[in-house]
Parts: structure tokens; sequence; C-alpha cells
């Protein structure tokens, strides 16, 4: 099959058969196609589309480009979360050890922040010694002391996204729903897990701006999951707001241990957590029930065992567990700048995109791939929508180590809060859920 | 301005700025994308279409490029025709030395055969010595002794064509009215012309299959030429059956040759050809009405001037001018085979594609862009559209050097012949013609 007829077909907006799909994924793989060919399939693919059927034969093909994972030695269900990105978005660290300490293992792999987005291994990495590079035996060791390892994608797990990222990245094919949807499912299906929940950002801050793209995106995803023998469902949640108090490495660890510790900051963040725990709960088949699933979620975490599971887990992964005792051991900078309400009123408006763009700034996140981040500097937001403050008191305060840096953030910071006369009430973080063909899947 | 801004201006459908055409061909000229950005953006442009402007932008950028040439120095209009390439499409050989013999310019860039249509370049190459690569000096001095020069483009005009050309091959990006247009009228208005006559085939062995298509070509090709300053008119010429009864590079001189001469052995050549340069003379302003273009046409092919022209031509390129007055010393093969009419009837088809993809496999042309040609093979057509044979009557003479190729072109060129019982009138080979807005632009 030639490449020239493959681009053609999808060109022209025909099928194209699995075996093109193939053909294509295994070019990218082995460089067997140029990337000139490569991309032109990609731009053809971003306009024309591509149906359930042929994304799904595109995510099995990616899969099968590297390697499965196998934890057919592990006595229980094998599951994981994915969120498609947001800003202050940290459930990861809380649900992770909830779920492990529940029965369920969780084999995540995940990635880095880009843009305003944050990542979860930036997030860990602010925890000294900690490392997201294990080899498999490695993780195949914390996975049975613990119940979960948070690693980042290793270069044998779907080889042929990583080749198509870097070109889509380059040549504007990013925002597409089947690349998409096949690029996510075919790095966590490669984690050999039997379930997956997502959680697809909508909002401001968020990949997706509009609930009918975010429940698109969703509906793709959990179609090809299934279409691949993976259990799959989605919550819609809302990114207008960043999740949780703190947006940076460090400060986003600290929320989290606070949560596992019971004291929550950020109720927010905690609920979205546990809620994304039990399902991960039920669609595993972990629990039988809904009220099963929220009895165990809780009481993990309540006893302190997630706490235990997450502190092993750092110690494991080379990380200073005392660092999760003793938080001041976690990278922090003495410079703060307090942004201010400058009349009084209420919260109507926390911008999430204005808000990671601006640590970003700070040098929380990354420009370009390539670019180091800064464990310690961030945002904490002093304030949630809808409450009132007064003249003077203060919204964010700015953890920064450069004034250069600080100023070109606040340009941004500072617009990011909007006051009004009167109080909105908010709404609420989970907007809407997308679930499989499987009973037990069935969301609340 | 970022390539993957550009590429995603066009991939969601907007209007790209003169600035950002720029961008992409200096791009394209100087190596500063890498390949995979400039296809990404060729399938975006194949897919979502350019405006009239947009077209006419990138054929100026085009043109740009590289260099223009000057022929200031000369004292008539400067003129050139195109055919959007056919099967035994021979006229450029007839024209070009009729309009220089009636005080025309003609600096002639020509391409090489692809597929099933043949080129310029190879037909002259037939001729012993002939040079199709003149430095520019060398040019001139042709185009100062007899009016008209055949060469091939040179790598100084229009190299973002040349660039992007390739590449359009490989991904199936080739098929684009804009791309197509700026390819064609970037290496014509290089040329230095004041005007050019385009010949769109339709048909069965063109380019373009139906009506339509060719009309939409022609109609881009003539709004973009003018809008580049361009005097440009199209006639729309039908390719369902080849033109004239020579298909191969030394037959098809041949047929050239005996019309010049004045003996032609197929009407339609000739006819097409006079036509053609009547246009020219009249869209370049040579001569002021159809009657008088007519009759210098005629009478500088009556008078035996073109041909001595022709004659002159060939010897200031290199070639044998004894082998137009000796035709035998063009190269020919001394194996023949004869394709009979099976039973009586009339010819009803003479498929153009079929001929021309026999005389591809006989080595007259070529299947990839790397093969070498055969000069001396081809198919005479021994009838015409209408004519009635018997059983046994020869329709095609093949000539060929090697048993296996022609055993595989006469699987396609015993096909392509079909009779009838009743003789059906032939259409006639002008269907159509778009002209600009020049008022003695205006065809008949």
């Amino acid at each position: 099959m030639r490449a020239v007829d493959i681009i053609r077909t999808k060109r022209d907006g025909l099928e194209l058969s699995p075996q093109a799909i193939t053909t294509f994924v295994d070019a990218a793989t082995h460089g067997r196609w140029p990337d000139y060919q490569l991309t032109a399939m990609l731009m053809a693919i971003w306009l024309r589309g591509m149906s359930p059927s042929e994304t799904a034969e595109l995510t099995r093909a990616m899969v099968e480009s590297g390697a499965k994972l196998d934890w057919s030695d592990l006595p229980g269900p094998k599951v994981d979360k994915h969120s498609t990105g947001g800003v202050g978005d940290k459930t990861s660290l809380i649900l992770a050890p909830i779920v492990a300490a529940c029965g369920a293992y969780v084999p995540m792999m995940s990635g880095r922040g880009l843009g305003h987005t944050g990542g979860t291994l930036d997030k860990l990495e602010s925890i000294p010694g900690f490392r997201v590079s294990l080899s498999f035996r490695e993780m195949w060791q914390v996975m049975h002391q613990v119940g979960f390892a948070m690693i980042g994608q290793t270069a044998t797990v779907a080889p042929a996204d990583k080749k198509l990222y870097a070109l889509r990245d380059a040549s504007a094919t990013v925002e597409s729903i089947p690349l998409i949807t096949a690029s996510i499912l075919s790095k966590k299906i490669a984690e050999g897990i039997d379930a997956l929940v997502l959680d697809v950002k909508v909002g401001r801050g968020a990949f997706m701006k509009t609930d009918a793209d975010a429940r698109a995106l969703a509906k793709s995803l959990v179609e090809v999951g299934e279409a691949n023998h993976l259990r799959t469902e989605a919550l819609l949640t809302s990114m207008d707001v960043p999740l949780g108090r703190a947006v940076g490495n460090a400060l986003e660890v600290i929320e989290c241990v606070e949560i596992l510790r019971g004291h929550p900051v950020a109720d927010d963040t905690r609920d979205l957590s546990l809620r994304l725990a039990e399902r991960m709960l039920l669609l595993s088949g972990a629990v039988e029930t809904e009220a099963e699933a929220a009895t165990k979620v809780r009481h993990a975490l309540d006893s302190g065992r997630a706490l235990e599971r997450f502190r092993k887990m750092v110690e494991l992964q080379g990380g200073d567990p005392r660092a999760i005792d003793q938080l001041d051991r976690l990278p922090r900078v003495a410079t703060r700048h307090l942004v201010r309400a400058p009349q009084p009123g209420y919260i109507t408006e926390l911008d999430a995109e204005k808000i990671g763009q601006g640590a970003m700034r700070l040098g929380a996140g990354r420009d370009r791939a390539e670019d180091q981040v800064d464990p310690a500097v961030g945002v904490q937001i002093s304030v949630q929508l809808g409450e009132q403050v007064r003249p003077g008191d203060p919204v964010l305060e700015v953890h920064y180590r450069d004034m250069d840096k600080l100023d070109s953030a606040l340009e941004l910071l500072e617009s990011a809060v909007r006051l009004g006369p009167e109080p909105e009430a908010p709404l609420p973080r989970i907007r809407g859920s997308i679930h499989g063909r499987f009973p037990r899947s069935e969301p609340r």
C-alpha cells in the first residue's frame, strides 16, 4: 500500500481500511514514511475527521506500536484516571493512593505541563529526590508494595504517539478529536489497565472551551476505549476557575498532602478527587455499589491509609518521605507578593487561563516542551468564587523568585480576579458524564 | 509570523494575508520551514481551497522566488502557449515557429512527460543533438535569431514551484486548482511574456475529466493571470481521443514537420495549432483582427517560413538540421506490430488515456520522473473517429523495441479502439473558451 494512496483516501473523505491505518502507524513508528507524508496525512485527518471505527483502529495500531505492560500477577483490578488538563488540577496525587488503599492497582503514566496547564510529573518532581523515570522492574516493585506507581511515559510505550505528537505540534494538527482520542487512549491502554475514568475539562482554562466540544471528545474517548476492550467513562468538569487553592508544583503537592492528612484547604479538590476515586473503584469492579465505593474511599482517606501509601510511594521512587511530614522541606521561595482587592465586592471570576499563564510566567510551567520549571514558584488563591472582600484584602499570594517574571505574571494575574456588587452562585464543578456499555459503570 | 499560525489560518478556512503567503513561499524557496510543515500547508490548501486573490498572491510570490527573464530589447510582443497536458499533444512545435514568423516572440519553457501524457522536451530531444538546457545567454541568441526558443525550466525560474511540486507529488496534493494555477502561471510569468494562451484539455486522456472541472481551472488561470498583469485566455479542447496520428516522441516530431511542410496527415493537429497561433497573435497585440491573424498564420505556414524557423531553431539549439529534411535520420525502431480491426464497423472510440498509457509502457513515457524515455517507440494511429473499417484493416501501428513491453502495451492498446455499427459524428475538438478583460483577447 503506497503512502500517497493512503493519504489520498483520507483526503477524499473516504474510510481508511484497518490495513491502511496500520501501514500509516507502522510507518510513523519505524520511519518508513518521510515526515512530510505523515503531516500531510495528519492534516487530512484533521480536516476530514475519522469515524469511531477508524479512530478505534488508529488507537489499536498505536498501542501495538510499542510494549503493553502486563500486571496479570497482581490480584486486583487495574485502573487509571486521565485528565485532559487544567490549572491547579492535582487530583492524581490524591486519588491514586486512595484507590490503591481500596484494593485496586493504579499503574499511572503521566505527562508534563505545557502552556498554562500543569503536569503530574512536574508536581511530583518538586519532592526532593523523586524519580519519575523508573525501569519496568522498578515500577513492578513499587506497584507490588504500594499498589500504585507514578511515572513518565517510557520510550517503549506507544512510540507512534510520541512521533506523531511532535509532528502535530509543529503542523497545526493538535486539536483533532480522533487524533487526541488515539493519543490519550493508546498510552493508557498500553499501561495494561482494565478500566479508565476520564476527567474531561471544559471552560476558559481547558483545552475544550465549550460544553459541546468537551462532550464530543468525552464521547469519542468512551466509545473508542470500549471498542478497544477498556471499560471507560468520562466526567465533564468545569475549568473556568482553577481547581483548589494552589497553582504551582510544590504548592500543589502541599495542597494534596493537606487533603490526605484530612485538613483540606479547598473542598473542591478533595470532592473531585474522591468522586473520581469512587468511579475508578466502581468501573474497575473493585466494589459493587456506589455506597460501598463512597464508604471505602472515605475510610481510606480518614484512616490515614492513603497518606501512608503516598508517603511510601514517594520513598520507593527515590523521594524524601520526610518532605511529606514536614512540608517546609519542599522547595519554596521567600519572596511573596500579594494581589489585593482594589474595592469592596464579591469574587465573580478567577480566570483559570490567566492564572495558569501567570504561573507559567513565574516559572511554574513551560512555554515550550524543552523549558525547565521552577518547583517553588506559583500562585496561592486566598479566596473562593462568591466570597465577599473588602478593599485591601489579599486575593492572590504570588510566590516568585525573579522581579521581572513577577511583573510579567502580574499583567495577567491582576486581571484574572473580578469583583461584582452581588455574590453569584458558583456552578457545580461536575457538569455531566458519559458512560459506556458496562452497567456498573453508570455514574450517578 | 510563525509557520504553525499560518498553517492554522488556512486549516481553519480563513483568508491568508499577502504577508502570510509570501512567508510560506519564501520558506519553501529557502528551506526555512521543514518539509513536514510545507506538506501540512499544502494539504490544508488542497482541502480548504484559496480565493482568486490568494491564488494571485501565491502566483506572484512564486514568480518572485526566482528570476524573471527580460526581453525588453526585443522589438515585438512576447507570447506563449501552455497546455495542461494530453496524448499526442504536439502543437507547440508547430505554433511557436509560426508565431515567430509572424513577428511575435515565444520564449517557451516546457516540461517533460509524466504518466500517459507527453512532454515537449522529450519530443525535441528525439532530434539528434538537440539541447533543451540553454544558458540565458544562449537562449537570448536563439530568440534574437529565430524569434523563439524551446528550453526546459531552469533552476533560477520559480524555485518555489520546483520545491513545492516535488512535495505535492509525494503528499497527494497535486489536484488542486489554486496550486495548479500558481504552478503553471508562475513559470510562464517568469518567462517575461506579455500574453499567454492556455490550452486546457478535458476528457479521458486529460488531467481534468469533466467540462466543469476544466472550465473551473481555465477560469482560475485566466483570472489569476490577468491579476498578475498577464493577458490570458484559455481554449477548452477535447482530449478523449489523442491529438493527431502520432503518439511517441520521434513519431510526433515527424507529424509536426509534415504539417510545417504543408503535408498534414491529420487535420486536427494542424487546425488546433493554427487556431492557437492566431489567438497568440491577437492576444499579444501582434495583429489587430481575426482576419489578419488567420491570413498571417496561414501565410507563415504555406510560404515555408515557419518550417525554415523551426529548422534554424533546431540547429541553434544543437540539433541536426538534416533530420528535419530527411526524417529517417530521426530515431526509429525496425519492429512494428499492427493492431487490426477484428470485425467490420465504424471507429467510435480511440481512448486517449489507454493509448497514452500504452505508449508509456512501450517506453515513450515515464511512470516516475526519474525514468528515461525511448525516443523511437510509440503508436501511429491509422484511422480516425467515424472511419469505416473492414476486418483485418490496420488501426494502430505499434513501434516497439522490446517484446515484453509490447505485450504489456497491447493489453491497453487493443482495448483502446472501439467499433460500432454506425458512424458517430465526432465532437469538435474546441469545446469553448474563457477570455479575460482585454477586448482584443475575445476569442471567436
